[in-house]
């Protein structure tokens, strides 16, 4: 795969200008042939990281296009191969041409991915930062940016990397006491080996603790909105939305269906859901949607309960059955109709708003915007592959620790340190298989 | 208008990478204060048309991206002032975030063809040439690829220009000589005027003569196909588009509506227009379909009368009325339904076809784009301004050439040049207003 020289479009549809990428030990040769400039000197002998402009010439002579070239020679480009940036008008006709004459020259249309892919295999990238130049692409807000930003810049992988190699080193050292077999020996320092266990513990223990909030920070931070029957709900969704996305009526059980939205509050992006209203009911519709209420309520990680008085407030609490990683804020609505309630008895934040009247809804925001924005300064893992290596990872460190407290034999320890050593190694990509590169970099886009 | 700098998104929606654009006088310094790279160096004192890797820091020292720029110093570059490109990672997210703070510090946000328009202003481009731009990125095949890049690489504007420069040495002889006013002296030597006179208007003929085959290069050259109603017209419409375009049955009168689509053949696009068949009809719709065959016939360029044996064909064409510069082709169809028909009677290309069986398509449109081949390789008009332009202009041409015969006074064929000079000099915009500057602009996309 290695071997060929490819060209796909970067760009994207449309626009002014659209950006061509050749990479590969030909591409600078490919170039020299198709591109003409007043400058007689060929691009190969012209100085690397450098702009060019000049025509986008075809096999007959004729001008595809007035272009700007730029030239990389490897390692220092982005595949860290030789490579050629083509700007030029953005047709998708002359695009088109422009490649069928690269083809022609000797290259061969990318794969999805593929100059990551390359950057990767050419050690520019490891893999958890090819993941994260993925991400970054898909960034809709401050927060996944951040965190896509700072896994693209080698964030916690690097800190991996270091870890895997001291443990790597000590493993060498127990291998080497299994070659001697019979004899007693102890190269390895077990106090030192058990010191570097716990950090490496550590540092998985809170990276997969923040995948719930990273997963939830990509796709958006679930928040359901529950309550009795004809309390506002709907009304409260469209308020925080800032448009009528719920039928609204004064009739009780008016929404059936669960209706969501994401509203991106301070940088963080909520997804907030509208439920049918908690109560015993005899239409057959409604019931169901009560039950998905729960079925909602329970994968939430906020929970806005919205009442108009605080009476029987605790009793509705105990019946949503929440689990304590779950944020519960009581909602009191309709403050227009009535006096501030006293909240004080209540161990929950509470808000008193006019759902109708757009009342109160800034400080709710500013509340949940303030609950996640501390997220963006942490080191939060984000992609279910990581949390599943280092998971598996921190199994195998567990037991190692546990047979050094216990005094297993040296061969039952090794193993769980290979084990172990082995997760962390696909993570970063030092040890892994084809199949999961292709999974991997399948999902990105053509020319990136 | 000139004295900002402006900033845009050049590249289009989507892909891996994403291009802004950054022109005026700021630009640079703005870059200076947003981008950091490794090389301590200011931007302003490194060379120009260079190429620099670094990151995109906010107000608030955040890293945005990691980036690719492009320094361009007045005047070598596309808009002829200080620019700078950004290649970032194609994010909406990002390029949001790099504009924002360039707004930040100084820029504003470019119209649509705000950066060619600057180019035409700081003369790097006259008119015809940037409106060749505005052609050459929605070019979808050969042709207009050939028109729009020899227009924006300075085609006929040019020589036009060169023409006027001729004209205008003229002019202000006879303008001396309008001064002298009673005394009957002679600067502008008569017979040479004629003769570059005759120059111009032999140019001016020739284009605005090519003006109908440009537009219709343009928009697909239209081709009416025509006949008696069962003869297989949208038979042939639906191999010719190689998709089951319109309704074909047994009936006649199946097609009422036009139905039309279309194809690029050999680098030109055709324009394929079905009609309803030729008939006197009871049926009210129909009649309405018949009178718009009849319109849409008067405006092809290329008709094929379909027919199924070739008695009275004379009496069909007569029919037609149609036009000295329309080119009629007989289609013979069902061809495999009987002997391949003497047609060495007809005056007209024929073809025998089967449009059921596709037998003989190829032929016809091997036809059709030879007919229209050549045209890429003249020098032909597409631009409705530039056709308009012209024409205004030879009618001074003309009346001043007559002028000269007839030995009217001078100031009336000073008055002839003056408008004629005027109109040339609209066209390439060494006059122009500010309206008609908009209205060619506005069209353009942002970011060009």
């Amino acid at each position: 795969m290695q071997e060929n020289t490819i060209i796909a479009v970067a760009s994207g549809i449309g626009g002014a200008i659209s950006t061509l990428r050749l990479s590969g030990d030909k591409s600078i040769k490919i170039a020299e042939q198709f591109f003409s400039s007043k400058n007689s000197t060929p691009l190969s002998l012209r100085k690397p990281f450098s702009l060019h402009f000049g025509n986008i010439i075809d096999r007959k002579g004729e001008i595809i296009d007035e272009v700007l070239l730029s030239m990389f020679k490897a390692p220092a480009s982005y595949t860290g191969e030789d490579m050629i940036e083509i700007s030029c008008h953005a047709s998708s006709y002359i695009t088109g041409r422009i490649i069928e004459e690269a083809l022609a020259l000797g290259a061969r249309t990318a794969d999805p991915g593929e100059f990551t892919l390359r950057a990767y295999s050419n050690g520019k990238l490891d893999l958890v930062q090819a993941e994260g130049v993925a991400d970054l692409i898909s960034t809709t807000n401050a927060t996944t940016h951040r965190l896509a930003m700072n896994q693209m810049r080698g964030g916690y992988s690097q800190e991996f990397t270091e870890l895997r190699k001291k443990l790597v080193h000590f493993m060498s050292m127990i291998e080497l006491e299994l070659d001697f077999g019979e004899e007693d020996v102890e190269f390895a320092d077990r106090t030192k080996l058990k010191e570097l266990l716990f950090i490496i513990k550590n540092k998985i223990d809170s990276l997969t603790a923040s995948f719930k909030n990273g997963n939830a920070l990509k796709n958006g931070v679930p928040v359901a909105i529950v309550g009795k029957p004809n309390v506002g709900k709907s009304t409260l969704l469209n308020a925080l939305l800032n448009e009528e996305k719920a039928i609204v009526s004064d009739i009780a059980g008016t929404t059936r269906d669960i209706i969501e939205d994401t509203k991106t509050i301070g940088g963080v992006t909520f997804r907030f859901i509208d439920t049918a209203g908690i109560r015993n009911s005899d239409d057959t519709l409604e019931a169901i949607g009560i039950e998905r209420t729960f079925d909602r309520l329970h994968k939430a990680h906020v929970i806005l309960l919205i009442v108009d008085n605080i009476e029987n407030i605790n009793t509705q609490i105990t019946e949503l059955q929440l689990t304590n990683d779950q944020e519960l804020i009581i909602i009191i609505n309709k403050c227009d109709l009535h006096e501030d309630l006293d909240t004080s008895s209540l161990s929950h934040s509470c808000f008193n708003i006019s759902a109708k009247n757009h009342v109160g809804i800034d400080k709710l925001e500013a509340h949940l915007s303030e609950m996640y924005g501390n997220a963006q300064n942490e080191v939060i893992i984000t992609n279910a592959r990581h949390w599943e290596l280092l998971s598996l990872s921190l199994e195998g460190i567990n037991r190692a620790i546990e047979g050094l407290d216990n005094g297993i034999p040296t061969d039952f320890i090794a193993q769980d340190l290979r084990e172990s050593l082995h997760h962390l190694g696909s993570l970063t990509g030092e040890i892994t298989s084809d199949t999961i590169l292709h999974s991997i970099f399948s999902s990105f886009c053509i020319g990136k």
